[in-house]
């Protein structure tokens, strides 16, 4: 135990050593478009992934669009509130309906084209000149659907064809995290980064922080990387908490933390930093105060589109001149760090001199998280030649 | 038959009925490179191409630069007035002779390296230092030739070693427009527009106007979409005519038209726009006062370079301060409402959920050539399978 | 013989004459991946490579990062005055080390991941938390090792695993060019190039002077392209030398020499260049007061980026208010004329139309080296199969 732990009184519990030879994934798992291509089919193209908020599509015709897996899909609310997404797509030559990346349909979707229109639960309700031809019938073409989901706020879309529901990929995290209030908040900042690097490799960048003393130290100045504790990985998902330092508020450019805490939170939560990665694409991180979503967009095997959100309790979103870059900064500094040693990690594993190396005891959860990828790829392979 | 067309007064001919289950072409044909490569070998690098005008080499020496299915072809004028076409390769060791897109020959064309001489009609006349070389002949190394000859003033090259003749692909074209007088018509302007979508896209688009009221709600006011008559597709060709509206004199910004009408046309064609796609690659507006003229240039499954042309009579654009922007203006607003749509067009194809969609019976000429092209990949595919 | 030579009194000898049918190489060596990567492989991946001075790594921990083959090095001098190339790869999670591309380590190298610290030799000094993990031994994680050589200043890299001494491939140059003291001199100038064209295109126009009186009249007017002898084309490189026309006294824009000449070279080759092309990466050019060093860096078959070093005795590059813009300006010139004929070469030899052409037998080294390159991609191909 460090001198500083002792200082600070943390309680450092002591993890799984790993296992004699465990080595970290081979570069094919990084740079190979076949394995990309195979995550993307089994993980992306198969899982719930989440893609924003409600609070974005609050009434009637208001709509998204958005990229899922080269896939442009819109994502609206019906008269009856209900929340519909549908493949871009027209039905009549396949043209584009919509442009805008958001916006509001007045009532129904039409085509630019030849002025096809839908209703917005995607019947189509007209078709111009097509009444000449015969047996052609409305009902025969509504737009193609997606599937859509929400929890606390969050807004899900599944593109395969037949998905398990939500509620069985998240597992107990809605228990889990009811305290928090999530549908609750509002958004306060919205930051997109570009990252080339593998997707993977943010997952496993936010599950460690061995990293954090050597890289983050204001970050570990305020949340001891030794603090806290990992919760073993599950199915869907995987996390654990870290411990505020005494004094320290919440996580914030001097750690004091200028808003209310979120209301219903236990004394231990308002002393602890959640970190969830909920499989395939968001990370979660439940502050004392706020909360910040992170939702992952793979753009190529080097690639990774990483949209990054703050979101506050409604008053202070609606608060005079609101500004909450106490942790806006906190975060975008401690993210542009994070994605730079990925973004390394990533132009060294495509050399050819990389060789697979030994995980630290603090990396248990990486080491869990690469063998359900490996597991992942074995499967697949299984399936593509059996 | 709408209101609209009662009051105009316009005369609706049925069209054929599409046969039943009939349906648009499958994504491949607009995506996959295969199917691009197949087009471009079977109709860009076997059929006539219009690449220009004459008036562009008016004198001996005077060439332009030309790619063609990515060769660049130097396209010049010989002291005896042939127009000859040449690779734009040295046969010494393979050197673009020419670097700039047009311009003058000195009577004779030079590489830049090592000052390989040849005349206008690609014979080698100098090669320094080779008369060193035993059983060197000077004869035996001529610019490698390009098939070349004209319409009525427009160019055409043909990249296939022993092609039919140009009349054999242009067959009762000529006949057809010569009221016309084509050949007396000189430039008055030029725009290069960058498609994002695929080349047969844009004829598909040129060859129907049921998008009209809903796309180019100008154009409809000045000629109405369900007016005119297409010729059934020939081999090489598809088109028809449209009627202006009563009391519209062109297709202009305000359907006046300030320019005397081509001289030699009948009154019935002094109330008519045809539209003709020349297969592969022209697509030729004929209206009262001026000639339209696209040519397409495919880059890629979903790029196509598109070249547009305005030409009027001689005596209008040596007028000082000579100015068509009523029909320039007119055409472009116009071509880039069609550009969008195709571009919209070939993203939505792209798409997982895409499938092929009805025709309408407005799309006669569209089912047509849609089958044309099937067969094509049909018998492309057989030759290269026997 | 030309009237010009008789007026400079320039002795022409007369070359080998090519063998009937000789013909230039197919388009395939120059445009096709395939061949491109034989190349790297079988030449770039196994000989030894110029890289730079080592006047660029002085002291201990001073170090530069070069990309070889697409792989990031690290070349560092350690505490005893060696030189040391590491893989620029941690041994942990695989991250870049160094992002610079050159600087000074403070006496160890760390990884700013988890703090893994490197020795200047390679050695793994430091992993934190990893004494936790049973079995872990530094020993075992040393940054692997690049080999690295010096030849007169040059600084050579070889990225094989065990490759023949530097010596071998250098053959009898280090006792030709001793006269020239090539380690005394110091960088005046560097000038980066990025050609469109092969990396074997650049070799063959630096090894013929055909090309001068057309492309580089300001070149052959200091230097009679006749003028001069080659040597026959050796395993490991190829050169000649040529003189300067009377009353020159170096290549500069007006051919005098406001510098000393190198000191102890004899009268003979005060009045000559020298050329030599050491394959695969290093054209060496002598001049009597100054040394011009182009290294080759092939990043795709019809791209090379080219790096261009100026070389001079060091007290004229530490006079205050240095300048050698009359040989710099020469070379940069003539440079830019060579890099566009070779990519007008490059284009024109990338189309359908080009057939492989005769050489003049004043083009015999670039015979000679054609013929090696196809017996290596002969060996290579017997390789791959058998």
């Amino acid at each position: 135990m460090s001198s500083a732990m002792q200082d600070s009184g943390i309680v450092v519990k002591p993890r799984g050593v790993m296992p004699a030879g465990a080595r970290t994934l081979p570069a094919a798992y990084y740079v190979d478009p076949h394995y990309f291509k195979r995550e993307m089919d089994a993980l992306y193209g198969r899982m719930w992934i989440c893609v924003g908020r409600t609070e974005e599509i609050p009434e009637p015709g208001r709509f998204v669009v958005r990229e899922v897996l080269g896939e442009s899909v819109i994502v609206t609310r019906d008269p009856r509130g209900g929340v519909n997404a549908f493949y871009n797509v027209c039905r009549h030559r396949g043209t584009r309906l919509c442009t805008e990346p958001h916006g509001t349909f007045p009532g129904s979707i039409q085509c630019p084209y030849h002025a096809w229109t839908y209703d917005l639960e995607g019947r189509l309700i007209g078709a111009p000149h097509m009444e000449e031809v015969p047996h052609f019938r409305k009902q025969d073409y509504p737009l193609h659907r997606v599937h859509a989901d929400v929890w606390d706020g969050h807004l899900f879309l599944n593109i395969s064809a037949d998905p398990p529901a939500l509620r069985t990929q998240l597992a107990d995290l809605p228990d889990k995290f009811t305290e928090w209030r999530m549908q609750d908040l509002r958004l306060g900042q919205r930051i997109v980064y570009d990252v080339k690097a593998n997707w993977k490799m943010i997952i496993q960048n936010y599950n460690e922080c061995l990293h954090c003393p050597n890289l983050h130290p204001a970050l570990n100045k305020l949340s001891h990387y030794l603090s806290g504790e990992n919760e073993p990985l599950r199915a869907t998902y995987m996390g654990g908490r870290m411990d505020l330092r005494p004094g320290v508020d919440t996580l914030s450019m001097d750690g004091t933390c200028p808003r209310e805490f979120l209301p219903g939170l236990s004394d231990e939560n308002r002393r602890r930093v959640y970190y969830y990665a909920i499989f395939p694409n968001m990370l979660l991180s439940l502050h004392p105060d706020y909360m910040l979503v992170h939702t992952l967009w793979p753009q190529a095997p080097d690639r990774t589109v990483n949209v990054c959100e703050w979101h506050f309790q409604p008053q202070e979103v609606a608060r005079p001149g609101f500004s909450a870059s106490d942790v806006i900064d906190f975060w975008d500094m401690t993210n542009r760090q994070d994605w730079q040693v990925c973004e390394l990690s990533q132009a060294g594993i495509s050399s050819r001199a990389y060789t697979p190396g030994p995980y630290s005891n603090r990396e248990d959860l990486l080491y869990a998280f690469d063998r359900m990828i490996v597991d992942l790829h074995q499967k697949s392979g299984d399936r593509a030649i059996g």
